[in-house]
């Protein structure tokens, strides 16, 4: 503890010279971040850093001298005063944990986030990008241009339904095994993804349809996402790789409910009246499906990597801003 | 009318020939999107194109022969299908208007929208970015290291009363009005903000001093809007500026519960029931004052351009993912 202290006055004693040294230099005192005088404020700023070295207020009187210094108006003193601002910037950051500097990571979430650039991925993990979204926030649209922008696949409720529809089809009228195995390549493309889903099939005899089709859908995403890359809209796909550990990316799109209404009008061509009334029985779908399956309250922020408001952006913009975030830089 | 359909007709018959050469290509019929006879097929695709060009549906059928085309083996092949799904792809999204192929884009947002690159800014727009956060989810070092990395002011709530208490002292303290401006330069740097400011500083005598400052807050950050790039945390900014029409990027950083409650018992060293106790209380209080002063619901993603899960990223990380939305690359 005393080598904190003695850390802290050493720091504290620098910013405050800084301080001086900057309005020197802007050539007024006014405005001057400590006033009081030089002993007493730096033992006020000994204690602020020991105490919260990532603290609001430390922050705040160093940023103000980092203000102030970006004013001064020869090139080579502000320079020289940024680069020591930046020095004592370090130095807080390094202050050792025990300081209380501690990031906000959630290593089991960011673990999971295959766009968070310092973790590392193993070779074996896809691209996978799952999108949930309000109805009317062009979500769909989105998730549809990003897919062939990124030329991998797309997923939807519709699809799920057609390659689970077709793997029963192809299950009553198989004979031979391998070419049973060999035709679903052409479907799921992995045997193994079959196989699975036909033991699984199976097993979930019994459950009600509404929950057996969900398992099913379940069992695919988590097989698929072993073997390629792809998107995937809505089905709590995000809740379902999370809980299988599988690294993907989470994202929900949603857009004011006037302007959602608003599309709703215009795409299905419907009067305000109806559009408002069929949108809440829309959105009040999505929450039950989401938490009966989930437990989590759909749309909330803090279960997603990332919420966009489409409304600010359009449906090409949001595509861009998805693609800069995972770092795959527009073609156009 | 006549004329959309057969648009549609042209469309659809296109797109079941696509079809039919990619699983003739693939070398099964497995899987075939189209199983019906040709007509029939035809028919209720020409319907989907003309009444619901953007929907659900049509989406599916193409992005299940986009995702097929990829599989095909012969390089020459696929990127022969791969074009043509992509001619067919970018007919749709020409369809008209009246077909219902609307965008999503909300104008007057979209143009607040800095990081919005299809709008076009004035030379006199700069780059302001509103931070909300939840208390714990690291939000204010965040834009503090933002803030930092695009080298430009850091505002918060205590860097503005710092500001307003210097305005105040030097309006006591003045005698000739141009030294006085000309001081004002070393505070918020522009002598109208100033000037603006003392004439509304008057203005709101007679208000609860609650009011009094958040108004006096409110001019500044519109006012320092005009003249200067900056990052300002909370006070509802990006409220403030979008009533004034001022163009920005509004940022909401969050964290799940349990995550910020760790964070505060390791800075604040609390024990956890205390950490549980004060983050309900301090979350409870943005919310009322952000409804309060805006009449709007805290940290709903419809509120902001971008919602980010800071437990997904850490620190460094979501400030990377910031400067890659508003494509300022990292200089790392």
């Amino acid at each position: 503890m005393e080598n904190n202290i003695e850390t802290s006055r050493a720091l504290a004693t620098r910013i405050y010279d800084l301080d001086s040294e900057v309005y020197r230099l802007v050539g007024s005192s006014l405005g001057r971040t400590f006033t009081g005088d030089k002993e007493t404020s730096i033992r006020n700023l000994t204690t602020l850093i020991s105490t919260h070295p990532q603290g609001h207020l430390l922050r705040s009187e160093i940023a103000l001298i980092g203000n102030m210094a970006r004013t001064i108006r020869n090139k080579e003193d502000r320079s020289r005063m940024m680069h020591e601002y930046n020095e004592i910037l370090h130095q807080i950051a390094e202050l050792p944990e025990s300081f209380g500097s501690v990031d906000i990571l959630d290593q089991n979430l960011a673990s999971l986030n295959t766009s968070n650039l310092h973790q590392k991925f193993s070779k074996d993990d896809h691209l996978i990008i799952c999108i949930g979204r309000t109805h009317g926030s062009a979500g769909t649209d989105i998730g549809f241009a990003l897919a062939d922008a990124l030329k991998i696949n797309y997923y939807d409720v519709e699809i799920f339904n057609r390659v689970l529809e077709r793997l029963e089809a192809e299950k009553d009228s198989v004979t031979d095994r391998d070419s049973f195995t060999s035709k679903l390549n052409q479907v799921a493309k992995h045997d193994t993804s079959a196989k699975r889903f036909l033991k699984d099939f199976s097993r979930y005899h019994g459950l009600p349809k509404k929950d057996a089709v969900f398992f099913n859908q379940s069992d695919l995403i988590v097989e698929m996402a072993k073997k390629e890359d792809f998107i995937v809209m809505g089905r709590c796909a995000d809740v379902i790789l999370t809980n299988n550990r599988i690294p993907h990316i989470s994202i929900f799109i949603t857009a004011p409910f006037e302007q959602r209404v608003r599309r709703m009008m215009e795409v299905n061509n419907l009067p305000l009246k109806e559009a408002v009334r069929r949108l809440k029985k829309i959105d009040k779908g999505h929450e039950q499906y989401y938490h009966f399956y989930t437990g989590r309250k759909w749309g909330d922020a803090v279960n997603y990597d990332l919420c966009i408001n489409s409304a600010c952006y359009g449906i090409e913009e949001s595509v861009e801003l998805i693609e800069r975030m995972i770092d795959i830089h527009p073609e156009k």
